[in-house]
């Protein structure tokens, strides 16, 4: 394809957020060849800022940004509205946990709750942002969003460039598709492996058959990581994953869990569920994995609902 | 006094850590003008690494280390001797949490169990430091090591120079001596508190009262705050206390453990009991502080008995 998301883009993005997005770092799994990079310490608490403030500073300024989102990145919007001083409105599905609802309301935006359908969020938003006119930024099927996710792999390669396996969270695809892009441009051998729950497999399925693919969100619900539960990758994200993922594979409720106690002990970092799926498949299944001996997983989000995490 | 650790002192501690300790991130507080400086994220899962490895590689090289600890320290030295590639010898009191021992036997180092009182872990330790002819790095009362500590007062004010209240958990006084003397030569007006468990309140009263008092280890023993059940503030860092330190507050296990669950939920960071005291301090006696604008908390550190935390 002639029209995916260069290098360079993912460059200047790097260069708006510096000094917006914190550098996150990697944090060294103990006993294993694994660094987990920690994008749960961002200011919302997940990845989904950089995206969201690269799409806003991209081009011309804007009045007002609408958005839907499973949360993060409603937060992200939220968070980078505010510190460009213009209005939020966030679309999101009503099965989202309340710990992210409250927290864009908390960040001064207004809040819209729908069914939990990709086609529910993205009528409701667009007809929002007409009537408005306010910008929309979609969360993840929007090359300048995945720009600013790409940001991860620079920062990855330039702190550890040996690294020969990279692990990455799958939702609607963005941050796969950014990072995948930047690493291979850099790094061409490293590997880029995309992780989702077995719940929700619709980009393992897209990435097996060579198009995108939808799952019954009534099945991709099922899954705790409730940032995955989008239940058909974008368009241009699948353009990327195409071209640049070498691999997609799944794991369990059960590993998850594991991963986001093991994480909280030994690393110290809290994950959310979904940001728990790049480790469950380091430590799961490693018979599926290339080979390599510099790896790292990405920790998407920190998002997790308290009960969740302490009974 | 004359004889005060210097900031030249630090900043070449500084030059040996670098590649070896993390620069762990000042992640935000989520709505407060609070920054936590994430000391969990180092690859002991404490701050200890830092005086560790500046006390074994500030003069010749020796032969083989022995130290006594609560835990955190032991497995610095574990983890700094690991990497030098000498041996070590750890005298840790045996009601250390489990959790802490393992991690050092893993390390593989040696480990000599030994009552809580600073008394059994001192003359345990000369007395096999001096059969084995190795060097004895004590957790804190050695100024090697509070130049290391010191670091973390450099990448505080390097990375948000308006930082103007710095709040520090004090055990053996080791960590806030070295922020204290860094930060107070950098930036004169920046306040620094010590917080202590009010059950192991030795270096408050030790504060007050103008000289380094011992309280019961049977009384400090009652925090669950087991890196600060330190029962005397070493004299070398009470020397630097006296001079730079502003003040020495007190919180509840209660608090503690509020601060534990709040840092997990808000920040996404897991710490100790003693690692969360600094917080616990800004989040419930916030009428005890100095107005600041720009506070920063010290996570000490996260190795924490997963039974605490979850349950």
């Amino acid at each position: 394809m002639s029209d995916l998301v260069t290098l360079a883009e993912i460059e200047a993005a790097a260069v708006r957020l510096t000094g917006v997005a914190v550098h996150t770092p990697l944090v060294a799994f103990p006993g294993k060849p694994l660094h987990i990079k920690a994008e749960s310490l961002q200011p919302v608490g997940a990845f989904k800022l950089r995206g969201a403030y690269a799409a806003l500073t991209a081009g011309a300024p804007v009045q007002g940004v609408i958005t839907h989102s499973s949360g993060n990145h409603a937060q992200a919007i939220a968070w980078a509205a505010r510190e460009l001083g213009i209005p939020a409105v966030l679309v999101i599905p009503n099965n989202a946990p309340s710990v992210k609802i409250d927290a864009c309301l908390d960040l001064g935006a207004e809040v819209v709750l729908v069914e939990p359908t990709i086609e529910a969020r993205t009528e409701t938003a667009d007809r929002l942002a007409t009537a408005h006119g306010y910008e929309l930024v979609p969360p993840f099927d929007d090359r300048r969003v995945i720009a600013g996710q790409g940001t991860i792999g620079l920062e990855i390669l330039a702190e550890r460039p040996a690294t020969d396996v990279i692990l990455v969270p799958v939702g609607g695809g963005g941050l796969i598709a950014g990072i995948a892009t930047a690493v291979k441009a850099l790094s061409p051998t490293t590997k880029i492996i995309g992780v989702e729950p077995s719940l929700a497999a619709d980009a393992r399925d897209s990435f097996l058959l060579g198009r995108p693919v939808a799952w019954d969100p009534r099945d991709t619900g099922r899954t705790m990581a409730d940032a995955l539960r989008v239940n058909r990758v974008g368009d241009i994200p699948f353009a990327h994953i195409a071209e640049y993922v070498d691999d997609i594979i799944t794991v369990t409720e059960e590993e998850i869990f594991d991963a986001m106690r093991q994480l909280a002990v030994k690393t110290h970092l809290i994950a959310e569920p979904g940001g728990a799926v790049a480790t469950a498949a380091y430590l799961h299944h490693a018979d599926e994995l290339p080979a390599g001996k510099h790896c790292a997983a990405v920790l998407s989000g920190g998002n997790v609902d308290p009960g969740l995490l302490f009974g």
